[in-house]
């Protein structure tokens, strides 16, 4: 069973990840829609993202059945950092694409299942089972909000342990996985993801002819950053208000993000995200 | 016979290119180096380029012996486009790292004759004899302020023949370069240089992490944008005065550039930039 999977570890990104699951179903994917959540999420929230996942997953923020995550017990710092690590522990799914709850698919992705990641489980080089995009920040290391994986017992073992013994470089789980997945830039084609399948909006700016001539095979949007779009605010008549930015191509992008929200989830983010364990 | 190349279309980048050509030689390399001026560039430059340089070699802004190139002169607005296409032509060199004149050599980086675009300068395909790093605006596109390549006169043709027919994506040459070159993203990692090779400063801010990782195997800093080192002011001390920008490193790369500067070149890069004609 080939699956996508999502994060969300508080109730703070719940409609990202709303509108993440109904822009998957608009696409007429027919692999399953998964969600990984931890015990901080509300119950309103489980209801809502059980009406568009096939799966609901709760997840330890330190995973109990393993020995090496018993050691972790004296990194609390890393609980954050390996909850995304969870994703290689889904075994019951034998391919999966991992898609943070700030991005939005803007086309069918099944493809991906098959061109990418399509090494065995336990072929020696973890390279081959492993696919994501370059990070625009350090071209070189791969963003590691949108992956393409087959989940093994095993690559989620040596993450917790590489967490264990070297750290992240970065604080997060995406230094974690850049050395684990080391040499990715320099491995085979099949293990890079092309840009258009996580497409950061700053790419708007920083190179936009490159950016115009992508505009429609653009596959997945992050909004990487502090900023995310179910935080902009709107006119009432719905169009989003631009704020510290000039170009109307990142606006456009933000605000094909609201039409989902506003297709099928409905009212307002603060009502969905303020739901707290008090309501359970 | 392998060199470096860089590119010097007038004047006011004269510092850069000194720079540059100092930086090569105190990295001990042992190739040519070579610069393609224009015949904008004054005497007195040509003279002190003279110094670091083995060849300075003056091409035309249009080139008379093509035949496609006749058909361009009806498209002006290409010319500049075309001055780094020269580069394929300088088939008197069997490879070639060309280099902006707003990069900075930080220490020898002659294996990458050995190790990048190794194809045969008659193989089908043309990939093969050629590589880049990738452009952090949109990583699926390489930066072309440096690349590897073995010339050809059918490259050099081939590009204007492109030229002419679809002209340029981007308005300059680095559209123009990765379409002839395209598919590059999803190439033999071989063709694909380290990002270590055209370092932009932005990667600074936009992935710290990473920068830091990777600080002690910086080999090229490439200054792209409208603001270049030798337009930053400077304290009486010599220290680089600090301006838009709130980042140490990035201060610290244009240190680095003006360190070269004092050592090897001197004055005042003003003095240099305006020399004119009316002084030949
Ligand atoms: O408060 C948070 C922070 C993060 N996440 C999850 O972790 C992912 C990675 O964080 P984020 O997207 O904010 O990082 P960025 O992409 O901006 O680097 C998110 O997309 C969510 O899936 C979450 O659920 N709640
Ligand atoms: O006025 C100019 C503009 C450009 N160049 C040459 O063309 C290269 C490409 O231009 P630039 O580096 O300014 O582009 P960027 O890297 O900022 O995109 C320069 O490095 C120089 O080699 C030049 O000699 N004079
Ligand atoms: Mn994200
Ligand atoms: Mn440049």
């Amino acid at each position: 069973m080939e699956a996508f999977i999502t994060l969300l570890t508080n109730n703070s990104y719940a409609s990202g990840a709303l509108v993440l699951g109904h822009s998957l179903r608009a696409s007429q994917t027919t692999k399953q829609l998964a969600i990984l959540i931890t015990a901080q999420v509300s119950r309103p929230i489980r209801d809502k993202l059980a009406n568009v996942y096939d799966a609901v997953i709760e997840i330890g923020e330190i995973d109990s059945h393993s020995k090496a995550n018993l050691e972790l017990l004296g990194r609390p710092e890393l609980g954050i950092t390996l909850t995304k690590i969870h994703v290689f522990n889904q075994t019951q799914y034998s391919k999966v694409i991992f898609l943070d709850a700030d991005t939005l698919v803007l086309r069918n992705i099944d493809e991906l299942f098959d061109t990418a990641a399509n090494g065995a489980i336990d072929d020696k080089d973890r390279n081959k089972r492993f696919a994501a995009a370059p990070d625009a920040g350090w071209p070189d290391c791969f963003n590691s909000g949108v992956f393409v994986c087959r989940p093994t017992f095993e690559d989620y073992q040596g993450l917790i342990d590489m967490a264990n013994q070297e750290g992240t470089f970065d604080g997060g789980d995406q230094g974690l996985l850049n050395s684990y997945f080391g040499g990715w830039s320099r491995g085979e084609a099949s293990n890079r993801l092309p840009f258009v399948y996580n497409t950061t909006p700053t790419a708007v700016y920083s190179y936009a002819p490159a950016f115009q001539q992508n505009r429609d095979r653009l596959a997945v949007v992050h909004f990487i950053g502090a900023f995310k779009p179910w935080q902009w605010l709107r006119f009432a008549d719905g169009t989003v208000f631009p704020r510290n930015t000039s170009s109307t191509d990142s606006i456009e992008l933000v605000q094909q993000w609201w039409n989902v929200y506003d297709k099928y989830v409905g009212g307002k983010p603060s009502d969905i995200h303020e739901v707290t364990h008090g309501y359970d």
